[in-house]
């Protein structure tokens, strides 16, 4: 987690955390997103995942393999209740779990930093965009792999981004054959 | 796992394996599909990863991490050497590979089954798509949910999956930087 010499091996040198964006309309930005977090934990990494808007008390797959693994997972949200006490509220407590992933971001003690469903707060103007993005240009470490979730993600975190993917629906069973979200699957 | 009666609850009625495909040329086919093992084994579900070309012996950070978890992890392919021997040597490969997948799929072991980088079997006719898919249709229980990864999914696995995502490049960092590929993160 040093920084290279000049001279240090062109592979070392190119060694760095990168910023990863998975958005778009489909399925998998977040599936992703765990994935990533297993991998670096399957290699010893220190991992944090902080949860925006999905409800923090649900005991989804994600939250019970988080627990097993020991993987810090942080719920900053309360589901569908985000926002419904008026865009104020929400605005609140957008910036209470902006607080929390600054603090971790800055702390030195992740390899792997996960902010799931990141981008609403960006999108909706619950956090300014601009604020958030310069904030991370000059506070992120710079070996620390930070990957942001959500769809609709603004184009200047695009701009900071090193790695965006789009997921993109070809076929839906929820939609498609009124099928309900399988656990184990979805959640 | 029993099949339900027609008078079963609707949201029983309704609980059923998927078969999922990730593709496109993006990142994150088979992150994703890793995160539902995650998601899967997070719930007690049994999982098991069959893993297509990809070198068998590489130390990945998705195979420590399964050593880890007590995920069974099988390695069918030798990484860039698939068909070097020339095609037909590549299609006893496939073979091969499709014989454990088909073993597990029948076995009624596993809640969930991922066959990472499959449809370039398919794709490059190492394995006949139409036999396939019919197999498949005729063959895996109902209850199993099957996640198929791998670039230029033929359409008639499109047709038999339940939930297809594409996976696009919005920004590559090794493409647009010249970074290389970092452990913990892509591997």
């Amino acid at each position: 987690m040093t920084v290279q010499a000049d001279d240090a091996p062109a592979a070392e040198r190119q060694r760095r955390g990168l910023v990863i964006v998975n958005t778009g309309e489909g399925k998998g930005k977040t599936t992703a997103a765990l994935g990533l977090a297993l991998r670096a934990w399957g290699r010893g990494m220190r991992v944090c995942v902080l949860q925006f808007l999905k409800n923090a008390h649900a005991r989804t797959g994600e939250i019970r393999a988080a627990e097993k693994l020991g993987v810090e997972w942080i719920g900053t949200g309360n589901g569908p209740t985000w926002g419904s006490a008026g865009p104020e509220d929400a605005a609140a407590r957008a910036r209470v779990g902006w607080e929390l992933a600054q603090a971790r971001i800055v702390s030195g003690e992740y390899d792997l930093i996960v902010l799931d469903e990141f981008t609403y707060l960006l999108h909706y103007g619950w956090l300014d965009t601009s604020e958030t993005v310069a904030w991370l240009r000059t506070h992120r470490p710079p070996m620390l792999h930070l990957v942001i979730t959500g769809r609709a993600a603004p184009q200047a975190l695009i701009d900071y981004a090193d790695l965006v993917t789009e997921m993109s629906v070809v076929k839906h069973p929820y939609a498609d054959q009124g099928l309900r979200a399988q656990p184990g699957i979805e959640y």
